[in-house]
Parts: C-alpha cells; structure tokens; sequence
C-alpha cells in the first residue's frame, strides 16, 4: 500500500497552465500532484561561443527550487554563492532531454533558455521540469513558426520524463516525497514519444535491483509518460 | 494622461491570494496589477550569531526576480555566484521594513525569514514584496501564536508600500514600468498604519525636485498605502 | 544635549585638503569632524559596454572602509572575496548622486570613477564621501578642460549630502557615530546647489517620524549642505 | 569495425598498481588502456555534521582531471575557482557507487574519501575512477581491520563500473575517446558484485535507443565489470 | 646616474608619522619618498584556531593598494571578489617579518594583525609597509604593556625592509618606480636590528646576477636598515 | 647528522621519467627522493592580452598538491574555489624561473604552459617542480624546433632550483619534509647553468643567519644544482 493510497501504476493529477507569466515566449505552470514547477522558454538571438557562425541553435535549462519550496527552508543558492551539484546534475539533464528532441540546425542561430524555477516540491521536480519545459519549448517554437523566424518545425516528437522506485519491494510509479526518501531504488526515465529512451538515470539506495526490476521500471515508466504525452498534447492545442 | 489610463492617484489592482504554497508557515502570492511576488514566511528556531543568548528574534528578508519575469530574460544571480547590488538593497529594505512593525523580544528567540521571489515584473516588485511580506510574517506569527509558542502578539501594526514618481510633469501614484522607465523623480514610500513614516527613498532621475514635489509625493503614497492597509486585513481575516 | 556638545544645527568641522595624493586626476581628503574619507577621481577612456558608441561619458563610484577605520577591526572585503550589501547601497548611492548634476554627453565617451576609501570612520562617511568626490570631479574635469579634451563644462552645479537625524526627540544636523547609533530615525538628504534634492534616504529605527518630522530633518539639510557648498568653493577655487 | 580494432566486447588493458603513492590509506594507480586514474583513500576520524553522534560513517569522493590529462589543455577548476557540473555529477557518482557496497555502521563515525584525479585522459574516467576506488577503499579498511579500530568488515561485496554505447550502430564495451566522441548512446553501469545494479546512467545521443538495446549494453557490461572484479580481486590480493 | 639624481647608496627621504588615525592601538603614515603607506596596528584577543588554548599569540598582516595608489587606476579587489596572488605573497612576507622579531608566547593568546594600505606607491610598497608595520605594531605592544595586559616585552628587536636592485649595471638602494620597472634585478631584504637576515627575496629581471652582486647588494641593504632603524626609533620614542 | 642518515651536502635521489603522459608536448615525472611531481608542458597557439600583437611568446606555471599528496589530506583547491596563497607564490615562482632563460621573442608569439602537479610530497617540491619543468619545456620547445615553428632555440640555459637549510646548527642541502619542519632557516635557489643566480628566497624561522650563513647555503646550492643539471642534460639527451 503506498503512503498515498495510490495503485502501484497510478500517476499523480498532472495538470499544465500556459501563458502562466506573460513576458516569456513559452511559459508553463505544470503539477505533478503537490509539485509544481513554472518553466519559461525564453528565446534570444545569439548562441554559446562555441556554436557562433555554424548555422545552428541551442538549448538549454536552467533549474531552481525557491528556498521554502521544501518543508524546511533551505537556503538560497544566490546568496550562497554556487549551485549545488545537485542544480547543476538536473539542469544539465533537463538541458540534454530537450535537445534530444530538437533539431537544432533547423532552430537556426538562436538559443532558447528553459528556465524550470519549483515552486513546490513533492518528489519528481526534475522530471516535472522535463514534461513541462517540452510545452514552454513547443510554444516558443510556435512563436518562431508564426512570426516566419523559421520554416520548418524543429521540434516533431515530444519528450516527458518521470520517477519510477521500488517502494516496500514493490515497483511503483511517480513517486511522491514520501516514497522517495524511503525507496529502495530510484529511477528516472527520460522517453520520447514513439517508444525511443532518451536518458535512464537508475540508482539502487540501501537494497540493488537487478535486469527484471530494471524492466519493471522502465514498464512502469512507458505507462506514466503515455498519460504526460497526452497532458502535454491538450495544453499546446488549446 | 498615464500610458495605463489611469488617473494621477489611482491603484493598479491589488491581489492577495493567501496559502499559494503548502509548506511555508505564511504564503502568499501578491499582485500589483501585472507585477506578482510569491512571499513566504520561514519560522526557524534559531537566531543570528549576534542575537544568540539575547532572547529576542529576528526577522529578515530574501529578494529574487525570476531570470524570465522581465521583458528579456536577465542571469540568474545563481548562475552568476553573486547576489547584484539591487537585490541587496531591496532585501534590506524589505527587512528593515518588516522590523519597523515587529516587537523583537515578544517573537522570542526566533528568527523568521520573508522569501520574496518575483514571478512577473511591472513596476514596484519592492513594494508589493514589502505589503505581501506583512500578511505572510501575519500568518506565520499566527501560528505561533496558536500553538501557544509565544504568547503576547509581537506585530501589531500593519506595514506597506508603495512606489509614487513623477511622470510627464505630473506626481503619480503606483507607477509600472513603463511610467518608471521614463519618470523623472522615483519614491518609494514605507508607512505604518496609523500615518508614522518607516522609510523614504526618492531619488531623482534627470529632473530633481523640491520640497513641495516631495509632499505631494507623500501624500499620494498615503492614499496608496490606506487602500493596500484594507487589502492586506481583509486577506489575513478569511 | 548632544553627546559632542554641539548645537541642534551645529555641523561637525568641514575640512577639504586637495592633492592628498599625486597620480589622480582628482584627490581630496575630505573631513566632516573626524570622519575622514581620501576620495580620487580617476579618468579612463572607455565607457561601459551599454554606453560604447552612444557619445556619452560614465561617472561612476566604488567605497570602502579601511578595515580599522572603525573602533573594532572589520574584516576586509577583498580578503572576504565580496563587497557586503551596505557598500554596494553606498556606491550605488554615491555614483547616482555625483550623475545627478553631470551632464554626461558634455563628459564625451570617457567614465570617471571615484574611489572613496574611509580612513577613519565617525558617522556620516557617505555623505561625507559623496561632498568629497564633487570636489574631485570637479578638479578631474577642469584637467579636461584645461587640455581641452572637454569644450563644454559637463558640471555646472554642486552637489553635497548631510545626515540628519532625530536624537532623543530632537532633529539635529550631522551625526556622529554615537548619535547614529543611537538614534530615533536617521535621513541622508543629498542636495543640489539651488534648492533641489537628488536623493533622500530616511529611515525610522525603533520610533518612526511623521511628516512633520521629515521636513524639519530637510531644513536641517538644507542648512548643513549650504555649509558643504561653500566649502567645496573654497577648494576647487584655490 | 571499432577504431582500435577491439572486438565489440572486449575490454582494452586492465592495469591496477597498487601503493602508487606511499601516504594514503589506500593508493592505487588504474589504467583501462590509456586513461589513468591516480586513485587514494584517506581516513579521517570525523564525519560530516549530519552524522554527527550517530555511530555511522561516511564514504565520499572528490574527482578532478590534471589540465593536460586531455589533448588540449582545459583550465585548472581551482584557478577557475569553482567546479564545472560535470565533475560535481561525476563525484557524487562515484561516492553513491561506493557507498552501495560499504555498511556504513560498521565502519563507524569514520570518514573514507576517495580521491580520483585523472592522470591521462581517453574515454571512461568515471568508470575507470569507480573500479580503481573500490580498490584503494578495501586497502584502507584493512588496515583499520588489521590494526583493531573496526571490528567488522564493512566491506564484503565488490562494486566495478564500465561504459556501452551504440558506435556505428553497434554495442560495444568500454568506449575509448574515439568512440565515445562519436558514439549515437553512451551508457554507464556501476554494477555489484553477484549480478546486482547499483547505478544505470544511459543517454542517447543525437540517436535514441529501445528497450533491447539498453538489455544489450547491460549485457555487456556485465561481461565487461566480471573481467574488473577479477582484476579487482588479483590487486588486493597481493 | 640615477634617475632621481640621488647616489647608488641614497635612500629616499624617511617619514613616520604616528598616531594618523585614532581608533587602532597602533597606527603609522610612514613614506620612503613618494610611497605612502598607511599601516594599522589592530589587538584581539583571539587566536587563529590553529593555536587556540596553546597560550601563544599572533601577528598577521594583510595588504592592499587603493585603486589610484598607481599611475592609472587598478581594479579594487574587493570588487573582484578576491585578492591577486601578488597581494598574498606581499602579506605573507609582511605577516613573516614580524613574527621573526615577536615573542608569541610573551605576547600571550591574543592577535595582532598590521593593515597595510598603500595610499601612494612609487616603488618599495612592502619594504615601507613592514617598516611601518614595526612601529605600529611596537605602538600596539606599548599599550599592552601599559595596560598590564602582558608583563614581559615581546618585541625586543627592531626589524625593517628595504630593495636594492641593479639599476644599468650599477647596485642601487631604494629603488622608485621608474627604476623598479627597468632594473636588471630586484632585490627585498627584511633585516633585524644588530646584523641578521630575516628574509631575502632576490629576483633577477633579464639579467641575472652572481653571488658578489647579491653580496653587494645585501651590503647597500644593511646601509638603508641602519637608517630605517634609527627612523623607527625617533618615531616610537616620541 | 640528518634524520636521513645523509651527509649535509648529499642530496636525494633525482629521477627524471620523460613521456609519464602522452597528450602533453612535454611531461616528465620528476623526483627528488619521495617527493614525485608530475610537470607538463602545453604549447598553445595565444598569448595572455597584454602581449597580443608584440610577436613575443610567454611561459607561465600553474601548480597544485594532490590532495593526498601528504601526511594528511588537505582539502582540494577546486573544492574550496580558491587557490591558497602558498600555491600562488609558488606559481609565480616557476614561472619566472623559466622566463629566465627563455628568449620569449624567439618563441613568437605563443604560450606555453607548465602545469606542476606533486603526486607525493616530502619536502622541496617547488624546487623539484622547478628542475621538472625545465625538462618539459625543453621537450615542447624541441617540437616546436623539429616542426619547423620556430627556427632559432629560446632555451640554450639550463634552470635548476634546490632549497638548502640550517638544520641543528648545521647548513644541510636538499631539505626532506622532516628537515624542512623543523630548520632554523630555509632557502630557495634558483640557478642558471653557468653560474649564475636567478632568485634566491631565504626565510629565518625562530633563529636568522647572518650574510656567512648566506654564502654558505649559496654554495650547497650550487652543488646540488650541478647535480641537477646532469641529471636534466642525460634526459633530454635520451
């Protein structure tokens, strides 16, 4: 029995709010259950030094929790001076997620910025941040399309992610916070609609897991990430 | 004429949405017209090193734009490992301000901290972060109170504040960001409910003004803050 | 009574001694009692990346305390590896009041720093500072005009700021450390030669002032800046 | 064909020396054909804060690459003043990995860090860090067993790590920087001795892959970690 | 012939002016020529807590240059966020040279630290900070003793610095900054009242020199101290 | 008689191991006994800006302890975000130790890099760093000679570094960790093939020598440069 009553194989509400701040070419209010994470895509005309005069864009995240998103206060990354390796380890995979994704010759020499700032935190921030940075992203590329910056689409499949965990020996998926600090095993899957794996980051905690519960995992995952596909499909055509 | 059409001495919309977080002891997300600030109220059982022993509390503030609440997306001071000059001075003011209206030793040896993080910038983030940090520290002193952790109330008085600037010639009350990039004179006003004066800052850009355009200035921050006085009670009395 | 013995509207000494060192195009040791700041002007040919080829010049300004300027030592900020929240609010403070009577497309492309060390600290070292570096500026500038690099004079005007602050129930001018420390509510009015103010800064500590309170503070300003104004003559026209 | 003409499952050179260096507790130079990984563990009688007083113990890692370790120059992260996220993620890879297989109550409120500075650089220095860390920690827990500070082995299962990847649209083991730069997946198994997973880190790159191509590479790696165990074992051994 | 038209073995005219400021126990303006050094004497009573509860103390130093101290403006380092490695050796050595002529255990758990700030520089900046720092350190000792705080002298040896250098081929003493930027070699020499060595620090700039050219200059050097010393003492028997 | 059981003017062992990595354009394992530091040396095709467009070259060091290099762990620079002072000056040191007898106008205009990283430590690592990287750059400097990059030799001197000391009385060569923690006086040498000095760096602890102790160190240090300098001629003749 799972803390929140919740099947084995049953999601948390997903729910996803655009055009939740105004300035951003692509904003997103998106929960997973008492998560919630507000990603902005913001698009500037300019790429990283080491991508200047190849034709091609870039995109990238960046990633954040506000100090009290948490139950204690944790302090503010900004007035400590540094991101904790854990920012930067999320940030870099959401960034990698998207790109996956994206073909960036056909982004052109721009560089979109998908900043995921969690607002509330209940377990999955990062793979919140991933499903909703993909719909921040598809509007912004929308504007680009709209406007006639770019022909053609770069951004043909979506991308979702989600936590799946071996909780009291049973597999379980989306887990919540309370799940997550006692899993045995913690998994998170990165999929691309269609069926395709873009990133598993698996890590056994206390107990190991062996191929089979890896497979359960990743069973469990396809599942949750079908439902995000269809969450993510209703925001953008609204 | 004001770009937004209102008159000289007219408010942008004031909401107050209480509890928009679930885990902070005061939450709240307060709106300036376009200009919204989520607040939060930490309670932590400890003080700063210069209070230990003393048997009085603290209270103090934390200020951050998202990188995407402005028109164009600015670095987040994370990324950039130091906190600008702005932000200090406005986390300082809110601080201050916030003492202003809190008897220290009533809170006992506490310290609360107001996390103040825009989520979208039009003008006047300080102040709304200032009148929305009230009713937060409001709420999370109510529960002290409630739990009986402390029993006489230290905040009996309401604090808040509002920008005032003159524009085209004329003072106006609330300015956006339109009005503030162009105005000639810029103040902020801190008051205390009741007619005392916490703080000042005006700050003349270009023009300079004198002694009569000060007043006037004051006088329409009076106005303001009566009306933003009303908001914060009718959102800490649901 | 004042703990110096001064009257209510009694300024502390004002001493100005030009040249205290050689290399800088201005250099000023400027005394308010014994508060001690040595303010240069430094000119540079270059002008920030958002001014570069707009044709406008930049004055802008750094502080910082020596670290036994004070009674007890203070840690140095270049040991620290970073300027606290106070001294980026002063430097801010300094540079907008300095850019308040300068015309900066008369300046040309070139920026102007002042750099304004505190040798010895007795309450009032920003006000004291921003007097100073007038002085400076204004003997960095004659520099331009006399080699003609300058044609138009880019500072027509004065500017010099004075504390003020209410002690014990009574508003007196200039306070020294021990007033400071102690006092009801502290204002720094920064005025312009002529009767208009740049910048007022008023802070209520403990007590709050009214309105009736913030003028009689800037009728204080006033006489004390009257003061400063003519001690700055003095010594530019030496 | 692969570039170095390895067969798709086949390893380059295992190379352990052990007592490289002669202060460490445990000291251990690792080659996988030519990266090298200078790997020691140092005990220290002190654990992190939230251990303290718990009767438990700690095991953590630093890693770092020498500027030249590579075939341009990178720049040295304690000139630069920080470290880049991609060394944070792989620290904290590399301490998970150890912690997996060490009963951190037997080891008592004992600190174990493992030190992993690449020496020479081609593909897998996270993998060739974890396997060569194992070793240098079962060195510096016998000697806290041989000298009668811990009772208890705390160290009873072996924990190895290799890289997959898809090359040409192959799996193939052990990636070298000629693979690795080209590879369409790259994939790292930290793997326990007797068959379980302790961590599964797999990303597509440009190509994505299934569910069978990530059975794959799990299988090879198993073939792979089952040549480093025994490597393992033969160095201890000695 | 030297630039400055003074003899190969002609120091530049010595001033100690003591007292400058009036808050630290000991504080010196000291300038050889144009290189003035304000240098601060500040008592703690507090150890490093390297040497907590040893019953010993300590002298430390710390150094800077204003930004305009030099021909034309260097960055501030405290804005910079840290302190360049020249700065750090220079503090070291001045921290070193003190210690070589105290008693710590005399001195008893406290500490000393000599802020040296550089006002002007033309040349010899450490040599003029650590022959001031003596006199302000002896100022601070003085008023230990005078108190009863410690009962036997710890300073009962003079020591003092200055550079000698081979200027076109001749070995010259004190060298300014005209000669210092063109010298073939550079020489600081921290010598101890009565004949011995406390530190050399010889550095040859394109030319190099041999054991009877660093002879000769340690011989012009033993001249400047011998003077410097009877400066220190006219300046402390005041 | 030395902890070692040498004689005061034997030195340690020296072994110079060229080629220990192979991406570097030169890299040399250099040791003096149990001191062992890995030394290579990057050509890279820039200058540092203020000798963009001279057509003159630079060669500039950076060095760093392993962790473990020591007794006991230190903690790792990158880690804390900053380089202490002791690395710095110890940088600066090799760095101008090799200028010395660089023509850097016939290098044209390139960098070339020494990175000194001490694997082990035990006494007189800056000097083995020193005599490590000559070798290094001889072996880059030879690339760039054999490729036809450049066509006259800027390295036709040898540069040789060793610390001598007093050790009970006794003037001793080559210092050991043991010897060097406990001598009166330590000293630095860096010498030219021929005879010459290029810097000399002697520091009294507790006790300071006179101008004979001086001479007297000079010359072990000459002997033990000799030593050194056959020991670098027979590797770069291999």
């Amino acid at each position: 029995m799972r803390p929140s009553g919740r099947a084995a194989d049953e999601m948390r509400a997903i729910s996803i709010e655009t055009g939740f701040t105004k300035h951003a070419e692509g904003s997103v209010l998106i929960g997973f259950g008492d998560t919630k994470v507000l990603v902005t895509a913001s698009i500037e005309e300019r790429v990283p030094p080491f991508l200047r005069g190849k034709g091609e864009g870039w995109v990238t995240a960046e990633y954040s929790m506000l100090p009290r998103a948490t139950h204690t206060r944790g302090s503010r990354e900004a007035a400590k001076g540094k991101q904790s390796g854990r920012t930067q380890e999320i940030q870099r995979l959401i960034g990698r997620s998207l790109r996956a994704v994206t073909d960036l010759k056909k982004l052109g020499e721009r560089q979109i910025t998908l900043d995921c700032d969690v607002i509330q935190a209940d377990g999955g921030t990062r793979t919140a941040s991933i499903s909703g940075a993909w719909v921040a992203l598809r509007l912004a590329v929308q504007k680009l399309l709209d406007s006639g910056a770019i022909k053609e689409d770069p951004l043909t499949r979506k991308v979702a992610a989600i936590s799946c965990g071996i909780h009291q020996g049973t597999p379980v998926l989306d887990l919540d916070y309370i799940e997550d600090s006692s899993a045995d095993a913690d998994a998170n899957f990165v999929l691309i609609e269609g069926g395709h794996i873009a990133e598993v980051q698996a890590t056994a905690e206390g107990a190991t897991y062996d191929e089979e519960g890896l497979l359960r995992l990743l069973r469990l995952a396809r599942m949750g990430c079908t439902e995000i596909f269809a969450a993510q499909e209703k925001a953008v055509s609204r």
